[in-house]
């Protein structure tokens, strides 16, 4: 029951983490290995609609997500969180707990991120529309030490899916799953 | 990605909530479905533990297990709430937000429940030193149609088990479902 693993994606808006979580989760459950994806903009939505965008509330909405990747994770799930979640200090909780955890760093430059804006937000943040916008009015605090990098400004989607792939499979053996 | 159900375990605590979730995941994760089981006093300590037991807070919580739960049966999973949610109209919204929903009234009269007392909270609410107790100095709000009822005091567990899947059973297969 406790051969989960967190899969912790963290990056700047537009980056591409929720495109890898997605592609990664079908690829797992084509493996008929239990999987969920916990996005971050659906989990503000549900699960956290009062919280805004201070250092403290962001800092509560990582420590919510993963308090829920926890508990998915210890009942044998991959669970695969798609999550700006900009500060260092709240990733490092959430690994502290889990007993498995890969972080993949979405890392693209803030000027490729900016240039995709598939949802507007940089360009409401570069006019003031909305604050507290990470990369552009907010910190965005790189992982020093993430299992995998993915420069999806360099890389295509299948090679960021394989290597996050990669990680996970090597995980699940050092974890002694039974899975696959 | 939508044939996931919420069964929605409602009871006093005590009742057997815990007990029969766990005992229809297992059965579940047997057969290859994937199944979770989201758990009222593991949730209110990862993820809600700045929620208290008033009518407010504990609608709350509701809701968030609620959110938690249809992201979760949104990507296909069966997901077994047991949480006592004491409170028919936080119930209903959930029920109301979903695309597959099952409720299941876990029902022993008080006695039963207080006699069993396998953690000691009765003790502490009648001795009031917990207060706010659902059953004992706060409300139950029994369902009035729930999809199942099991009568823990009458029935054995075996028994509760196997109404609970038959209904899951039944609702996987009019969603459709590829399981099993």
């Amino acid at each position: 029951m406790s051969n989960g693993i967190i899969v912790w994606l963290t990056g700047l808006s537009a980056s591409g983490k929720s495109t890898i979580a997605t592609a990664v989760a079908a690829e797992l459950r084509s493996r008929q290995i239990p999987t969920v994806v916990l996005d971050g903009d659906v989990l503000r939505k549900t699960v956290s609609p009062e919280l805004g965008f201070s250092h403290a509330d962001r800092d509560e909405n990582v420590r919510r997500v993963g308090g829920i990747a926890q508990v998915l994770a210890e009942q044998g799930l991959v669970v695969l969180v798609a999550l700006i979640s900009p500060y260092r200090g709240a990733r490092d909780r959430v690994r502290a707990q889990a007993a498995h955890f890969i972080e993949v760093f979405i890392n693209a430059p803030l000027n490729v991120c900016e240039a995709r804006d598939p949802k507007g937000y940089y360009h409401l943040a570069r006019s003031g529309q909305v604050r507290s916008f990470t990369g552009v009015s907010d910190d965005y605090e790189a992982p020093l030490s993430a299992e995998v990098e993915c420069h999806t400004d360099l890389e295509d989607i299948e090679t960021s899916v394989r290597r996050v792939l990669q990680a996970i499979e090597r995980k699940l053996e050092a974890a002694g799953a039974q899975f696959g």
